[in-house]
């Protein structure tokens, strides 16, 4: 299953309330996931604490978003997921990250992209 | 926020009932989670159609675990993320991929594995 994952750790965010604020946090992902053109199929929001770190989910007909966020330590990691099978998703899983990104507003980040799949000629 | 990220394709899996019964699916990762040491804070699979692929995620107090299914092509793939906060999880990260690759029985497949967090001296 070839596909496209990428990942993101977000330092000095100034958008404190979307990292302690489950209700926020889930409408900023639902609202990238469709500008992006995605699909949701489902979707999981567990805050550890009041005022504490939140980690969410947003199952996709694509594959995933994931976040997870430290309020405390003003950071968030980002996931997400697309699997290419009947179309390439590539430029919808780049604009998800793009656009919550923007919304976090990390002093600093660091991103990572991540082929998935089995390499052509591999067993 | 450091941490490690374990990716894995698997195709050709001989476990048929697995990749479309979330029930299954869902005790498998489940189990995997708690003999792996990790704490589930929560869980969600979604099943696409009767006999069709599923997604799902295990919420954990150390990140996640994400599992997608394409019965129709014998095909999984298999996310295990762990944050090194407060502990190394490395280890439990290793042992869930390990238990869940086993159940599956594939007849190849296609690990990656991604170091997350900020570089030291990186901004």
């Amino acid at each position: 299953m070839n596909g496209l994952h990428l990942t993101a750790e977000l330092n000095e965010c100034a958008a404190k309330a979307l990292l302690a604020e489950p209700a926020a946090l889930r409408a900023l992902c639902l609202a990238a996931v469709a500008e992006a053109g995605l699909t949701p199929v489902g979707e999981l929001f567990h805050h550890f604490a009041p005022g504490g770190g939140i980690t969410g989910v947003v199952l996709l007909a694509e594959s995933h978003l994931a976040v997870h966020t430290w309020p405390e330590l003003g950071a968030v990691t980002l996931d997400v997921y697309v699997c290419n099978l009947s179309a390439d998703n590539s430029g919808r899983a780049e604009r998800v990250v793009a656009a919550l990104e923007a919304a976090f507003a990390p002093g600093r980040r660091h991103g990572q992209r991540l082929q998935r799949g089995t390499p052509a000629g591999r067993r």
